[in-house]
């Protein structure tokens, strides 16, 4: 009951992502959270290059991926989806990468810009320590509300 | 010179992959590689599940991307652009999911469709224990040759 | 009822296309259709160009989008869908273009690779008559069976 | 020269595009056009349905594709590669299908995000009569421009 409030669960949110093992593994940190929208960073390491010397674009496509999922969790679609044992799917996801990073740290800003009954839509962009665009992603999020 | 040797160059990627620490972060393996084709694999651990316990979307997507390059190694077109101090570049990364995993190992096959003098065409498959498709990839690759 | 036979419902397909006024507009033909695939053609016109004077990429889209479309008539997922009043949507198109078109017939081949029970994904190649490919196309398909 | 002021170039792509014989097959309006962006419409008409009675998925991709075209006309890096006899394509379009359009006006708001020596990226919004969202697109424009 109180758990609903938002800042209950946001509070829950931070919490969670601190200690979870995948988000530790890759050195995935939560900024901030709202509704629709997630603010999450990741940090340069060298285990985390490409042969090329560059950071993996897998490191950023998980950026991105994560990014989008903390976005729906204050959502009250995302609530019903819970209260129903429904469930939400991210099914396709795109990455265009536009400048390599090399250092610092990297900022994922992620909004979902259409959430249907059955489908939703998110985007998100990724910048460097300079604020330059690193990568823009998509994705997309199927919703199964089970209906009571 | 005798290093170019198919044989020479294809132990030589094993060797690497082997000991590169992103690829030992996260468990990739290359299984087998031939110009423009590769098979990688990657195991299921507690510390790559998304935090609705099956493997995060992230992993599944840094598979298919670094296939799709151990794919380009092998190929004469890579070996130009080393040899023009050119480059090549995963631009665009696209990801389907189609099925969770939760145990096993998944495989990657990473093939290069298309191959053109500015730019490069790939595309995957993830298969689980069972053969069932798990996602499917596609990537454009932006290709660098130096004149001389 | 025996309008249900593949011979019947083949037949059908043909004539429909054969009158559709969209199809008309802008010359699509179609060539063959099993379930889950398809054949199509599209004549190049001095009124299907852009400005640069090659066959416009919108039409190739449309080509792609269409020619996925009949690959899905003759499915048994279709005709269910059909019975229950339910719905099939493309909700995602993307194409890659490979070679611009200046002249001739191309070619679509259309293939529904997964066809699940919320979920559709297929592909296609369009080459020319050269038998070159010309774009490559993917595009995700919502399945909506009402259940009785 | 003076064809080179925003105002002579502007005036003489209105005219091109009223003129231009794929526009008027589909019905394509240019509405208003500045380097990076423009606007764009397209009318409902029953020859524009696809067999479920509603505009034809190939017509919005076109709508999309045509304004993103149209929003680099403008560009100083547009005029540098007529200069240089170098070439823009696109090289890949997706398209994200929000809702079905069955009368009235679409329109298209297309922007250039990116522009690099090599590749831009562009986006694009269709909104229907009411505002609401119909259609996103995303594009990837190749740019080679000669160096003299």
């Amino acid at each position: 009951m109180t758990e609903r409030t938002p800042e209950t669960l946001k509070r829950r949110l931070f919490e969670f992502a601190k200690e979870f093992p995948f988000f530790k593994l890759i050195g995935f940190e939560l900024v901030d959270v709202e509704p629709k929208w997630s603010k999450t960073q990741l940090t340069f390491r060298p285990d985390l290059r490409n042969p090329n010397g560059v950071m993996h674009g897998g490191v950023i496509a998980t950026l991105i991926d994560a990014s989008i999922a903390q976005a729906m969790l204050m959502t009250d679609e995302y609530q019903r989806v819970r209260d129903t044992k429904g469930s939400m799917t991210s099914v396709d996801l795109r990455v265009r990468y536009l400048r390599p990073v090399s250092d610092g740290k990297i900022t994922c800003e992620a909004r979902i810009s259409h959430l249907g009954r059955r489908i939703g839509h998110a985007s998100a962009v990724v910048t460097n320590d300079h604020g330059k665009d690193v990568a823009i992603g998509e994705s997309i999020i199927m919703v199964d509300i089970k209906d009571a």
